[in-house]
C-alpha cells in the first residue's frame, strides 16, 4: 500500500461524470475532477431552454454535489489550457498543475460552424446552457422588437432559420413553432404572429438522418404540419446580422439563425499534444487509451472511438456515458495488473421529439420503431428517469406538465437580455431597439 | 359610449401589477402595462434567489401572461425616459408615445447609496432579481477563487460585509450565514470554509427596526448563533473592489459588500415633471393624485403616500399593492363622475426570516408577536400562498423542501459568472481568477 493513487478527469460532462462516478467507488482512489463550468449539463434538454419549456436549473446540476456524494472526489472549477500527456499532468489558465497517475480527457464537443463566413460571429449555435440562455433570450427579444415596432416583421425580425436537420435542428424546430402556435400568439395580441416563419435547411434530403426512413418522413409530416419550412439539398453560405445567404443564392432577411450544423472536438484536443482525426477529434484504442501515452485514456465527444465494424461511433450522450464507465474499468484493472478490455458499446437505441406528442423512437439493440404519442410516452419516461440524477426532477416534472396542460411557460422570463444583444452590433435598427431591452443591471 | 377609455400604467411590480388588473375587470377600460422588464418580480424572496435556495424562474413571472388572463390588457417591453404629465403621455427609450386617459405611475424603487463613494461601483444591491443573479454567482466565485488559491481567503476572498440590518439586510445575513454552515462547507472539502466570515454593519443598535424590541433581540440572537457578526452604531465610508472602510476608520478587505443600506424613488421619478420630496419620491394626494395634474395618479414605493398620522407609509410590498388596488378604484370612480376615496391602508404586520426554521413575525393590525418556529410555519404559508400568482408555486415549494430536508442547492449554477466578474478589474488578482470562472459563451 503507498500514497492512493491520483486520477484526473478532464470534463464532467456525460462522459467525464460516469468515469469520475465509477472511480469514485474504489475508496483507495483519489480523484480530481476539472471542468470550466460549475455544472454538469443534460445536453438533450437544452432545446426546452431555448423555448422557455425547462428553467436552466432544471436542467444543470452543480458538480460539487458530487464531491458530497463521493468523498474522494475534489471538484475545481478552472479551463485546461496546457496538457503534458507524457507526464501525465495537466495546468489550468490560472496556472495551477495537476499530475495524475491516470489522465482522463473528457473535453466534449463545441459546435462545428465549418468555416461558414459570419456563423460564428451571428448564428444560435445550441450546444450548452449559455447557448441555450442566448437563444431563449433572442427569441423573446425579436418579438418584442417586432411588437414596438411591426415594420421589423419585412425586415426579418420573426423569420426564424435553423440551419441543420439532426437532432438537434429538428427539435428546436417543432419545438419553436410549438411555442409560436401557442404562447406567442396569446401574449403579443396586436402583433401579426401569424407573419412568423420558421425554416429549416439541410444539405441533405432527410430530417434524422440517423433513423430509419419511416421516421425521416413522420418527423417531415409533423414540422410541416406544425407550419415548419423545409428545404432540402440546401446549405449556408453566409451568415449576417441580418441575412442569411443559401446555397442556391437566395438570401433571407432574419435575425435569428439556428446553428444545428455539426460538431467538432472542444478546444481542449488542440492543447492535448496528441494526434487529432475527424473534426479535431483524438483517435483512441478500443480500450479509450492512447498509443504511445500510458495511463492517458480519452473518452466522450472528443474521442474517435472505432467501433467493432470498422467506423468510429457517433457523437451520442449514451456512447459518452457508456465510455466514461468502461475507462473507468479499465483504469481499475490496469491499477490492479489486470488487462485492458476494448469498448463494447450496448445501444439502447435513440429518440428524438419533434413536437407536442409527436417523437420518433428507436429502441433497443434491435432498433423497434415507435412514432407518434407512444414514442412520445417513451420520450417523457425515458428523460424524466434519466434526469433523476438532477435534484430537479420534479421541478422539471411540474414544469413540463404544467406546460402541457396549459400552455403557458414560466421560463419566459427575459434575464439574459444582455447576451441576446451580443451580436445585434451592426445593424442600426437592431442597435437601438436592442437598446431598450433593459436589464436589471440597467438600474442605476 | 365613446371609445372607450385608455389607461397607461408604468410599472409591473407590486402596485402596478394590482392596479392594471383591478382596471381590467371593467371590459370597457383599455389599459396598457409598460415594464422596463419582461417580468413580475416577487421581490421579497430575491435574497433566497442569491442564496441559490430559488432559482430565478421561481419568484418571476412573465409580464405577458397578463394579457392572456385580461384581453383589455397590453403589456409593452419599454424603459420611459419622458412623461408629460400634463398632456397624461409617455414617452419610451425607443420613441414610442402613448397617451392616456389617466395615467398611473409605479416605477419603484432602486437602491440608495447615499452617495457613498465607491458604493455604486463595487457594493452588490438587492433589489432586482438581475442583483440577485449577480449576488448569487458572486458568492459561489469568491469561494471557487478561494479554493483554487487559499491566500485569497487573508485578501477577504471568504468575508461578506452586509450593510443593513433590515429586512434585506438581516434575512440575506441569515441566509448566508447557513449557506456557508450548510452547503458550502460539505462542497468545499478542501477549502477552510470555516475562516468565513459575515459581517453586519448598521448605524443604529437594532435589527428590524420597525419590529418590537423583543423582535430586535430574538434576530440579533439566531444570527449571532449562526455566526454572524453584528457592529451597531456602525457606518460604511467607502467600498473598494477590495475593501470596505467603516465609519470608526477600520478597513475590512472583503470581495463582497452586499448592500441592503435603503431605498430611493426608480429613476422614472425624475422624469416625470412632478415635485419630489424625501428620497424622490413624488409627493402624492391620500387618493394618490398629484396636485395640479388631474388624470395622474402615483403609487406604490416611487410615491410619497401620507399616512393619517402625519407621516407617510414605509415601502413595503402590501402597501405597493394595495395603493395599486385603490387608484385603481379612484379611477373607477373618476370615470363614472363619483367622488375619490382617501387610501385606507389595512396593515396585516409584517414577517422576516432569519434563518431554517427561525423568523420573526407581528400579525394583523394589533401585531401580535411571534417568534421562532412559529413565525417560521407562518411566513412559509404565507409566502407560498403570496406566490401563488406566479406559475412556479409547485416548482418554489418543491425547491423549499428539498432544500429543507437535504440541504443541497440545485439552484447553485454558476451561469452568470459573466455578471460575478463586473467590479472585479481593478485588482490584479481578481482579474486573473476571475478569467478562469469561464462562462459556456467562452467556448468558441
Amino acid at each position: 500500500m503507498g500514497e492512493p493513487k491520483h486520477v484526473v478527469v478532464v470534463g464532467g460532462g456525460f462522459a467525464g461524470m460516469a468515469c469520475a462516478k465509477h472511480l469514485a467507488k474504489d475508496h483507495g482512489l483519489r480523484i480530481t475532477l476539472i471542468d470550466r463550468n460549475n455544472y454538469h449539463q443534460f445536453q438533450p434538454l437544452l432545446y426546452q431552454v431555448a423555448t422557455a419549456q425547462l428553467g436552466s436549473s432544471d436542467i444543470a446540476s452543480p458538480l460539487r454535489t458530487l464531491s458530497i456524494q463521493h468523498p474522494n472526489i475534489v471538484v475545481k472549477l478552472a479551463e485546461v489550457t496546457a496538457v503534458d500527456p507524457a507526464a501525465r499532468s495537466v495546468t489550468t489558465q490560472t496556472g495551477e498543475t495537476y499530475a495524475a497517475d491516470y489522465l482522463v480527457l473528457a473535453g466534449g464537443s463545441q459546435p462545428n460552424f465549418f468555416r461558414t463566413p459570419g456563423a460564428a460571429e451571428h448564428a444560435y449555435p445550441l450546444y450548452s446552457l449559455g447557448d441555450a440562455q442566448r437563444l431563449r433570450s433572442r427569441i423573446i427579444s425579436v418579438f418584442e422588437q417586432a411588437d414596438r415596432d411591426a415594420s421589423l416583421i419585412d425586415e426579418g425580425a420573426l423569420t426564424f432559420v435553423i440551419v441543420g436537420g439532426g437532432a438537434t435542428g429538428t427539435e428546436i424546430a417543432g419545438a419553436l413553432a410549438e411555442m409560436i402556435k401557442g404562447t406567442m400568439s396569446a401574449e403579443f395580441r396586436g402583433l401579426a404572429v401569424t407573419a412568423a416563419r420558421v425554416i429549416l435547411v439541410d444539405h441533405g434530403h432527410s430530417l434524422l438522418a440517423p433513423f430509419s426512413e419511416k421516421a425521416h418522413d413522420y418527423a417531415a409530416r409533423v414540422l410541416q404540419r406544425d407550419g415548419v419550412q423545409l428545404r432540402f439539398g440546401t446549405g449556408v453560405t453566409e451568415v449576417g446580422a441580418g441575412h442569411v445567404t443559401l446555397s442556391d443564392g437566395s438570401t433571407l432577411k432574419t435575425r435569428c439563425v439556428i446553428w444545428g450544423g455539426g460538431l467538432m472536438a472542444a478546444s481542449l484536443a488542440g492543447v492535448a499534444g496528441l494526434p487529432q482525426a475527424h473534426a479535431g477529434r483524438i483517435p483512441v484504442e478500443p480500450d479509450f487509451s492512447v498509443e504511445g501515452f500510458p495511463g492517458v485514456y480519452v473518452i466522450g465527444d472528443i474521442a474517435d472511438i472505432p467501433s467493432p465494424d470498422g467506423k468510429t461511433y457517433p457523437q451520442l450522450g449514451s456512447v459518452a456515458q457508456q465510455s466514461g464507465t468502461w475507462a473507468a474499468r479499465n483504469i481499475a484493472a490496469a491499477i490492479t495488473g489486470k488487462g485492458q478490455k476494448p469498448f463494447h458499446y450496448l445501444d439502447k437505441g435513440f429518440m428524438a421529439m419533434i413536437g407536442r406528442n409527436s417523437a420518433v423512437a428507436e429502441v433497443g439493440p434491435r432498433h423497434h420503431e415507435l412514432q407518434g404519442s407512444i414514442a412520445f410516452a417513451a420520450w417523457l419516461g425515458v428523460h424524466v428517469t434519466l434526469l433523476s440524477g438532477f435534484r430537479n426532477r420534479i421541478g422539471a416534472f411540474t414544469d413540463w406538465a404544467w406546460d402541457y396542460f396549459s400552455k403557458s411557460r414560466g421560463s419566459q422570463v427575459l434575464d439574459r437580455s444582455d447576451q441576446a444583444r451580443i451580436d445585434w452590433g451592426d445593424d442600426p435598427i437592431d442597435e437601438v431597439d436592442a437598446s431598450a431591452v433593459v436589464t436589471p443591471a440597467a438600474i442605476t
